[in-house]
């Protein structure tokens, strides 16, 4: 049964493995955790460039109206990102400048919202990063309540509070808190492992022989012409 | 009863109050009518930056032909901006360099479409600002008739011919001829206020308590945990 | 009936139509040809002012696998553009920095993917141009077959290997082989009657005037009010 | 300026006229008036083989919030249909098999709306119709006002209060209260001439001589091999 | 960190309230939860009338692949349904007749699948339901694993193993397994409840007085005209 | 180079074969010829049951012009089913009950279009089957040629004029003329393959013993929890 809750504190990630994931990006991240929590692709950065890493504060709120957004600018907390699912579809512009300001002023590090976001371009200027389905200025209402910190779907992705958020230009990938460690140091080794792979392709050695795959080929029965 | 027209004249708006609507932006002109004549998000610019103001110039044209854009360059003045929606779904390219050589020439401001647009490359360099559904190479016809300067639906928002029209990078919004001076006034009290709120937001103080939304959520039977 | 295969040769387009074509671009190329051969206009570049035109080398694959990419890279030649579908419709990242590191190596100028594309950072910052429907971490594996230079449809666009593709911010359009040279003539023929076109506009002159429309209005009984 | 308003009464269209639109259907009155009016094509009925006309009462909502249709209800009169759409995309279910009680208790006709519906199966064997771009279980608010009888764009039409909706499987078409006649005039012209063009097709005579196209393809230049 | 697994036994919801949501239908369940659960509209049965509850069985495969279903059989009990969802966006058509054949034998009452089916005729000759995103005849192919038994996103819901799936012609909507038994009260008595209101709506009176709402239009200050 | 061309003659598939492939239907008839030729999804009959096979008879069109089917019916044989696709992405209704009218008179089973068709409840009652993207009343002009008998590209897929068009309620495919007899004779294996896993998996059996599917399983590293 759902009834609308605030969640005041959440367990956080530990600080060092959000800095390791923050550095890898979503791409190596989300390899390295098996595939997994992945956001739709329709998430996309409001300006190219963005690269951050936070724990998740979630919000559920009902569509076009985004009290709830004020309320949980009190339980942010320096390193926090903001992870924000309208009830049903949306793409109203549930978030601005101001808002922007005040999770600034919070130590917040971004917004990841399944719906719109207006005023993008002072948003660029102060380098408030956002990801979102849309860019919309339409107005939204304060009537109606919602829930902080509960586990919400975003985008297609499962997330709880204080899941570890990546989110960079190729989008927005969501680690659970308890993996935080194991996914950083998989994800390191992948890069390391990349370095060497990268060296040998650029001098023109193909992928076929790197990885191993002409016995799969034949094995398939691959028919050269 | 639909017939293809031409009306060469319309009704501009006050000078001043285009002037100053153009420099409060979609956002801001958005609330301050009402959250009222926003077009559907998926209108985009094709260069970021731009951020325009002018009394609309209404196109009515079938889908894949584009023989009355060139109809409406004539009915344009200094300050126009063209608006223009096919009567049937469509992403077709019906609007280039040249057109908007010819635009520029007659003084007119940019280019609203509910459509395709193409050479994107060489009206970023010449900076003539387009927000469209879609960029698309896909040439169009010269055929059949449309209309300029009727009332239309572009991308779900009712336009009519001298309504004043706000674009900038959160979008397009159209606001009524009659009501550009009030809307002005409007937008500014709206930008004045947001001054002081801006400042007291960014040295942390709440929105809930800026906005004395406390008593509302009590009310609303908010459970903090 | 279809079986998986690899063709390693195909019969490539003269090199200066090739070069004449990247020149020209992708909405000159399309209305010279007579208005055939766009991809849909959802083929979207992941970095603005890539230009560029190669002959292809096709790949069809099922979706979420992207072995056949990896065994496309060995029949690529300097101055090919991998255009790749999927079987059926994704949008997952079959394609990031490593195998553009390899593509590069062998000669490749980009690369048309009817999916996903993953990496935009590293591959913008190499200049290696994607067009694409999506950018999306999402990775694939290497376990099913498909065939490399076969006829594909490639985003609503027929393609065959050793066609022109042309790719600019415009779009994507594919010119066949045999009509390379036909179009890049028609194709210069456009641009240089656009000059004259061009200035004449610019000092003001109507596209109604120019293009002699005036006659074909009047036939068509347009109503001027 | 937008506030929320309710507005009594509206002129209501000649009632024979809107018989005989009914009789005639979508596709018919849509043509005779000149290809306009049409709302968007995804706006389907829930049913097959319902079809309707009647005076429009218009309702604007906020998304998620279906106070103002319990609003409307009361301003509604026999031969009403409710026409709805939410100031922003939405899917939700506004509507089901109460309010489809209370309109029928109201003589309302049936429904037209620009979000979802529920309780399909009650509605359809009640025959209530019901023309909309979702089914949705997805429950709303009653939390913010909206305006009834006000004109607004649905489905990309604009309707006015008063305006004739015709309604069947084809989709949904307004027409302009004060062209109800004309327009029922000249659908009747439509059907008797189409009476004719009908036998002699089935009689297998082409259409190319029937509308007399030989020379027009001719003019155009048309290739036969 | 995710690794293909099978879970054979998962915890079953209460008979009696399974039975009982059946009954209530998606529309009531989903209200009677607090407006939860509600999986995405574009979830459609392939044939009207169909209304089941049961026990979910999850699986998550790749997208183009179907292995997994083909072990999900194993694992089903009667009661079941299978809810599937691909990893990534597909509408290939994992599952047809035959499946649904293997799937009745061993007492499964329905498909939800966030993909494609193919096969509807015979589906629907024998009355095996299943509500998707898709009818698609692509086929698939038998290469890689996916999981069992887990924790899933299915068309934007959240979906444990052991949850009630409740589906009819509204939707699909999930009910978590501890909630069952208190959700069917909820749901008993929204029927109830409704049974009152239904006769008195049907007698003429106004939601707007049922209600109680003319005191909250009051203070919101609705104008009527 | 493109210009309007109408081929009067095509070659025709092997009548045996076409009924043959009528009967076995889309889900198999794909499977057999190794997953290829599906049209997109979208494309989807107008009413439920229809199920026919024919040769192609194809046209490409401009967006909102119908002209060349009027062509098209001239070049039709019985048996012949059209498949229209527009230059660009459409959803107009180009057809409706008269033309079917027509076609009937001149033998033709079906129609696909990429595209809307109207008038469906005449359809439905003259039993002339339909697939399209959509249904659609909007109206088109005969203003401008395309061309009859040309390879097309419909719905993402190719086909060529004379190839074999099988449409039921899974969808539509195509069978390349040349191969129609190859692939009625896979189906038919593939029919009578099925009769027997039906049986067996009906009676209880899995498919993972029945496909020996375990190995595979094992081998893969499936773990069983």
């Amino acid at each position: 049964m759902s009834k609308p809750v605030v969640v005041r504190r959440v367990e956080l990630p530990p600080r060092d493995a959000v800095t390791a994931l923050e550095q890898y990006g979503v791409s190596t991240v989300h390899e390295a955790q098996g595939r997994i929590g992945l956001l739709a692709p329709y998430m996309r950065p409001i300006y190219p460039g963005a690269a951050i890493a936070g724990h998740a504060v979630t919000v559920s709120l009902p569509p076009g109206d985004n009290l709830m957004i004020h309320v949980a600018v009190e339980v942010c907390t320096p390193g926090s990102i903001l992870v924000v699912a309208p009830t049903s579809p949306s793409t109203d512009g549930y978030f601005g400048e101001l808002l922007a300001t005040s999770l600034r002023a919070h130590g917040v590090k971004g917004l990841i919202i399944d719906a719109g976001v207006r005023d993008v371009r002072p948003l660029t200027e102060m380098k408030f990063p956002v990801w979102s389905r849309a860019v919309s200025s339409q107005g939204t209402v304060k009537a109606t309540l919602g829930s902080v910190n509960v586990p919400i779907v975003c985008a297609g992705a499962a997330v709880e509070p204080g899941d570890v958020i990546v989110a960079d230009d190729d989008g927005v990938v969501v680690v659970k808190r308890t993996d935080a460690v194991t996914v950083a140091g998989a994800s390191k080794q992948r890069i390391d492992k990349e370095a060497g792979t990268r060296q040998r392709l650029a001098k023109g050695e193909l992928g076929l022989d790197l990885y191993g795959l002409r016995a799969k080929l034949k094995e398939l029965g691959l028919d050269y012409q």
